[in-house]
């Protein structure tokens, strides 16, 4: 089968490589229809996070499940069906908990053998390992592109506002609208935000936040904190979601968020950061940080996407072929796509 | 002024009454722009719940403010404002956690000696106690007969629902689709849920769901169980609001609702009732129960109806005089108004 | 090996059955060290509930781990491990909400065809499906008879007062003082009950009550009301545990709790009830009914176990022979005993 | 009256000032028969946190209600009350929700200019705005030094760990010792943490933590991680409580917090800090942080004292004079007491 395989920064190559089998009783095979080329997946493509050359990345993925170990009881073969971007044992003390998203026995597809050796899913084919928590049945109706965002990002933007506690009536901000920001927003908005101020520097995605329903606000051309509180009497947000990553952004979350509001930290940060404790502190906020538990969110996601609440089709700007990745992957690091969906 | 007031059952009278004055610090006098007749209002001009006759009724109201006490800090003479149907003291145990409806000084507009003698707000003018808590400004742009909705009705609806720790992706079920239940299709539906089922026995009011955006069932030339399982895999709803007040209402609520669900009961209950406490106790089921706390819910329902976001004006089905209040309750009485807006 | 099997009402036997091996790969199959008699098997012994003739009884234990399947991950044969009364999947809607209890495969131990055909443990090894759930280590210097507590009855206790949301200041009434009732005591103490109302008829129940540091009042010598009054200014208890399971048990929770507060059903019912809903109602009471989710508190309650904060062992009044189990029976059956471990 | 006010760095007075008389009519007058002198005091008096010359000091105090206005209606003349060392006003948007420590109007007693002009409790008498919130009553039975704890330290305490969700069978870190780390220690134990691991560098304050239920770990010839480590199966504590208020403290809970643990900032935090924002992300930790919401508190922490549950006593080591402010606050700044109570 073929595969899309890290070769060194800035190059992917499509290789042959042999098709995998269940080898626990609970892994199953997945042939892949579609797989999405994510944020995460371009910080490897650059290098910045390394991975073995040749190992196959990729880890968002719809497809059909072509084998199944005896202890699948979830899915059966030949359903559709999509998988979230780890695997999760459904033993632990955090699967326990149900935050899967720290199991300690926790694999990520397509990141190396720092994240569990587990192949990606940009490849004809794949192997899932404890498939009755890590894949669904997808429901009938929900187009494949769909489905693909339950996996991973529209998890996260869910998550973003859900594990910050948004009521059904509260402001939300949302800094930084790449993917993961434009699911935010469509998550705020489906979770009773009143009103979501949409702040970023990129005129088409502020576009694209105006269209979800979201007030855009360019973060230098015009003044965040300023129309934040024209938007809440002053006071500032309830929740603001932190979609970038950094200091600056964390920053900017803290001033726009009100006293004893929410801080939702969905942006990826490694490093140290300068944070202004004094501000945090004398507003009471709080913070929720770190990966979402997209596997917890799979059965509302999957909801409001059936149901057709949540759509988040409007950020595939690509559909490209498996075999033309290094293209793919190229035109994402350009920041022309928002969303490249690949098949074979 | 002219005040509606209750003379025997069946009858009121529009009669002459002094003008208000503000005795205690906090206390306001509003002039009233629009008032509303709710069904607690013909529970009183049945008879059914009893009252002195003279007293004046009504407790849904918007309007202007026209004198406040020294101690009157969070509205103004000349603001338009909406009220409670109740007011609270803001100090007692209940106030201090934010339980404003079980307040120990709680007092209910219109409903005579009982209930805090407080006059009501079917009238040209209405003293208003504890105005800092109890008024609240319409929001800009928010018109009259949407701002009455907040104070009663609407509030009751957000309250059936995020009471019920309703979240994002849940499918609901409601039963009885009076006012308060169609305000919890809305509330549900801004809340996240996935789907809204909605069960009644009257045309008007199942089409008025579908309107809304629910899924409408016929108590009895459809079967609601049926629907819920079609719906759910099976499983039953998240949340089954009950807003009908009656046993069979509650136990077809708690038939509907999943294992480890919530039964949501808005409907006035005032009598001993059979429940089948083994079906409740099997499934696990919750219980949420009693009054709204329309005051605490107050600031997101109007940021909600100021967004655009919910909007009971479809409720609205007459406009009538004050003068003409006896018309106005016999056509209430007959079933044929959704709401009726009485106004000088 | 030896197994206690049901025979008929009032009749149980000690035959010899084959030891089980694992099946499935996440079987384990323990040796049971101690196994306790639960007001549960008592339903059996009486034919109240009804099971197959010969098959084993019995769902609270604790033992070592003497043959585990591939996939077993958790536990390693020759653990010290302590069991749930039942089984879970881990796998389906319920489970990966975490509310275990209610998982769509739940297997209950020895309850016969209609909860799953598990043989029990009242025996001298059982076979333990979804063993990574099922099982857990016994902390290091526990007791065996303490630990056997936390698959059942503390577990029960722990989310008597957990699930109803009792916050540390609350204070706390428990109707019925049978194990759970005790545990449900206990349980309040350590989640930082100012104040425990313990209620019943017996004299050594409510002494025990006393010594676990609740305040004893007699149901019928004494007023739990006035006494419930006395304690809380005249407000009623914040959450009021019902452990009986029958409609007066539960209509006196309703009455001992305070405007808002919850009632925590886990006396088991199984019947239709009359509950008086306009008390319900008017009092905005909160329900939390149905078995409790023990696998979902099992870290917590051996983690309290193992710090000597919470200690069931005074509750054991009985240490028997397996092989006497007719006359064990007996003596649960007449009153005589709170808790009755049996060992080999 | 002789009231105890800030000269210059390192100088309070004792001064003669007028009786204070209730102005608004929520206003009372307390004359303090005990009030403590707190860390906040401290900043003041070594210039730290400025504040105008003469200005009376001091926000902990127990006295007797002698004057009150027409709206006070939970206290009344002649009873024995405790105050929060902040008021507020019980109506803005903050204390709607009920999060009192940010009312839109809160000011501080014996803070200066910039936190309402509020005269300090280290005096005779105190003026008590909003009284209706800001008193309470000292339950029967309770001490005056004790109740001094609730309306500040104690309610610090409470709050560090209620406010983090902190779940009976929990562990706790608790990283500095001063009164407001050896509440925190109480606090959770009475919440039901399984263990505390209590972290400082000085002896005595180590021994208390070891007297109050807590293991005692020193900062620097011990290792806390490895302390916390063992005794959590090598996961992290589920709450770790941060009572020091600078970077290190805060880095150091966030590495002894487990995957999904929530850090309690209750330290006092006024400036920039660096924070391993790649540690807290990855580890999906949650913050909490600010002033502690005393008021919204003060109902449980009064009944856990009342009931014995709570002791801040042990805490206190100094009794002193009003007289001889001067000397306590060098006693104080000197770290030889941790707390001290002035009475007239």
């Amino acid at each position: 089968m073929l595969a899309v395989t890290f070769q060194e920064p800035g190059r992917v190559a499509v290789e042959e490589r042999p098709e995998p089998e269940p080898i626990e009783s609970d892994d199953a095979v997945v042939r892949v229809d579609a797989s999405g080329i994510c944020g995460s997946d371009l910080h490897i493509f650059h290098g910045r996070v390394q991975i073995e050359p040749g190992f196959t990345i990729g880890h968002e993925y719809v497809g059909t499940v072509v084998a199944a170990g005896d202890g699948v009881s979830q899915v059966s073969v030949g359903d559709r069906v999509l998988g979230t971007f780890h695997s999760a044992c459904g033993h632990c003390f955090f699967c326990r908990k149900g935050v899967f998203q720290k199991c300690d026995e926790s694999r990520v597809f397509g990141h190396g053998k720092t994240l569990g050796s587990l192949q990606g899913t940009q490849a004809e084919q794949v192997l899932v390992p404890h498939a009755n928590l890590t894949l669904r049945r997808v429901p009938e109706g929900l187009s494949n592109e769909a489905a693909l965002f339950a996996g991973d990002v529209m998890g996260t933007g869910y998550h973003a506002v859900v594990a910050a506690g948004l009521e059904p009536g509260d402001t939300v901000a949302v800094v930084g609208l790449g993917p993961v920001g434009l699911c935010a927003i469509m998550a705020a908005r489906v979770a009773g935000a009143a009103r979501v101020i949409a702040i970023d520097m990129v005129a088409e995605r502020l576009e694209k936040a105006r269209e979800l329903g979201a007030e855009p606000v360019h973060l230098t051309d015009e003044d965040p904190r300023a129309a934040v509180k024209a938007a809440t009497d002053g006071r500032g947000v309830d929740v603001a979601v932190e979609a970038v990553g950094n200091g600056q952004a964390l920053d900017l979350a803290c001033r726009l968020a009100r006293k004893a509001g929410t801080v939702s930290v969905v942006g990826v940060h490694a490093e140290r950061t300068e944070v202004h404790m004094g501000v945090v502190w004398i507003k009471n906020l709080n913070f929720v940080t770190g990966h979402a538990n997209v596997m917890g969110h799979l059965d509302p996601v999957l909801s409001l996407m059936a149901a057709g609440r949540l759509d988040p089709t409007p950020l595939v700007t690509h559909h490209m072929k498996l075999a033309d990745a290094q293209e793919a992957y190229e035109t994402y690091a350009e920041h022309k796509a928002l969303k490249i969906v690949l098949s074979a």
